[in-house]
């Protein structure tokens, strides 16, 4: 079945396992730049750094986003190596890739987050 | 003449004064990394870095890029703070805005050039 897509027999324990992040060799300046020209954005960045690691849902809350919002936006800040998000039941907490930031673009997650 | 568009009646010498660049105030860092989230874009504002000020169309030609093409993406850079253009007769001179960038974003635009 090569149609078949990508996740569709993933079980719930094996899918989360499947959530992606980009290596942190990979991790690419104007694609995390791209992902964080976003005033919401940064502020979801702010209130991950704040928390050390959050619930996605209670994060959307804090800033008034329905799921599916907050969802596409997050996806775009872990795909970018910003976020990493980890399996909590059907939920993901969210916490902030800071030290594969830091060896990358040592001073830059700081500067965001300070401004 | 109300409906007359703002730079309908704006002789060659004055239009040339009315390139817009935002106030140093007015900077935004969200503004200015969507700004510079395109590999294309950080790679412009390295060239103009090297060269401190550099003829628009020189600048596309070093990148490859038609004019109209760079054009649009030098008024990203500009509308965003990035760079400043001057008016050189019919073409422009372009630098970088580093003195505003540092005094309200320090240690941003060397990071993101030496990136």
């Amino acid at each position: 079945m090569l149609s078949m897509p990508a996740n569709a027999s993933v079980t719930k324990s094996s899918r989360t396992e499947r959530i992606r992040h980009p290596e942190v060799g990979t991790l690419d300046l104007a694609t995390i730049m791209r992902a964080l020209g976003d005033p919401l954005r940064i502020e979801l960045v702010r209130l991950v750094d704040q928390e050390g690691e959050i619930l996605c849902t209670e994060l959307y809350e804090r800033v008034g986003l329905p799921n599916s919002t907050g969802s596409y936006h997050l996806r775009q800040l872990r795909e970018a190596g910003v976020t990493r998000a980890r399996a909590n039941g059907t939920k993901r907490m969210i916490s902030l890739r800071r030290e594969d930031l830091e060896s990358r673009f040592p001073g830059f997650l700081g500067l965001v987050l300070s401004s």
